[in-house]
């Protein structure tokens, strides 16, 4: 069997800039998912240096075309298990094939429960995840934001200061300390988005409704660690050093899966940063067996 | 007086990382010191993710036109000192001005002394001191590097699989790892660099010289604590958490000054979650202050 020298699961951001520096690197590689929806479906980026504004569609492409010139597989199908073999790892698809690989680096962003009728539906259309990257679309505009934890308090009062007006729907805990701007929702619950080709507004538990021009969901990932069993995790994140290490010997991990900001700049260059460290591992792997 | 609420130190990919990441959130921002000539002399990148391959010349100027519709203040004076004041940084340029910001964003780079005649003179003319970032130039080409550090052994052998063929001038230790392809010069010291337009050559201090398509020297940055006072260095490098927190409130760092890899999109990464943080810091104090 081909063992490769490093797989990569996912191909977002994190995972096409790890694969990128693993090629430079002169690496045999194996890269696991399809394009990242989170990176495709957004519409205008403006904070990933480089470019002024450009839609996420079109940056993925660009990411590509930087990797044309280089050979590596690709496997569409979705990985079920990572196994730590000691000094290789076993990577189980959903078809329970195996591959191999000397060192791995999960890359698998953040994976989100969908809790609202239509909200998968919705998604990039008037929908988003993360304030932090889509905000800014918002000036003068009109938004609603739900909130499931800690991070949606703070997310909501950053938005406040960009958007025109803002409503936070509670769905955290009592006593949250928002700023004075914005309109504060609670003791419903939201059930279905509403819409024509984007999201117009949405229905609670009561039966009333509320509109806005862009409605954000602030809440945890899933846990990553039933991906590889045993590694460390920190609530929905891996846990990893400034190196992208994780607990487990020559596993690696970097982009939203890591924790926040969920951001283009900080996958890419924590993609980088862990496969230049899988590659020193690889290095040092081989020469300590001679 | 003015206080900005953010200063940040350093115009290379990490500084202008963090000066677009903070605008986008509508941060008032200072921005001290020149273009990187780390970046602005390097020929050729082929792995910053969205470029296939860019001069460093083009893509400085792309991330700069990614700052054209946004407000800021360039300082292009030297910082000599920051301040930790408690809830402010006070920062006093070579004129011993003193500009004072909420927070403070250390992005100065790499410090590196040159010791060898013609060193700044031949940097980035066939003389580099990143073997990860240039070694893909001298595919099947002869290559030199001199090398200083514990760091400089793994970039040896790391580049000796890439180019055609590698000589390692060994002014660390005795008994370093190098695996067996690499030429080993040891027991001379390099004195001077010669060429016309490029590097051509090395002279040793018994006379003898060595030719070569390409030169990397490897070496310690200098110190950054000369800048902060009190801040926590390991080496040549501040201490940051993943944050890019330093041990002082309100001082974050990000780039080559934090630590490896020295690389682009790492420094674009951590820029952006040292701004990010720094927006949230800058929220939390004005907050608590209330």
């Amino acid at each position: 069997m081909t063992r490769y020298d490093i797989a990569i699961i996912g191909q977002g951001p994190a995972g096409l800039s790890a694969l990128l520096n693993a090629k430079v690197r002169n690496k045999t590689v194996v890269v696991f998912g399809e394009d990242s929806k989170a990176l495709t479906q957004t519409s205008s980026i403006k904070n990933y240096p480089g470019f002024e504004d450009i839609s996420g569609e079109d940056l993925n492409q660009k990411f590509k075309n930087g990797l044309k010139n280089f050979d590596y597989q690709i496997n569409y199908k979705k990985v079920s298990q990572v196994y730590a073999m000691g000094d290789y790892f076993a990577i189980e698809d959903e078809t329970h094939e195996i591959i191999e690989a000397s060192s791995c680096i999960i890359a698998t962003g953040r994976v989100i429960n969908k809790d609202i009728k239509n909200e998968g539906k919705f998604f990039a259309k008037g929908l988003s995840y993360c304030a932090t990257c889509d905000a800014s679309l918002y000036k003068d505009k009109n938004v609603v934001l739900i909130g499931y934890n800690e991070e949606s308090i703070e997310e909501a009062n950053f938005t406040s200061e960009i958007v025109g007006k803002l409503s936070f729907v509670n769905m955290y805990k009592k006593n949250i300390n928002l700023n004075d701007r914005i309109d504060l929702i609670e003791g419903k619950k939201p059930v279905e988005f509403k819409g024509e080709n984007k999201v117009e507004s949405l229905v609670f538990d009561d039966g009333s409704e509320i509109s806005a021009d862009g409605f954000f969901i602030i809440k945890d990932s899933s846990k990553p660690d039933r991906l590889v069993p045993s590694v460390k995790t920190d609530g929905p994140h891996i846990q990893v050093n400034k190196n992208m290490e994780t607990n487990i010997r020559g596993l690696f991990a970097a982009g939203d899966v890591t924790g926040l900001p969920y951001q283009i700049g900080k996958a890419v260059g924590e993609g980088q940063t862990a496969a230049l460290n899988a590659v020193k591992y690889i290095f040092n792997l081989k020469n300590n067996k001679k």
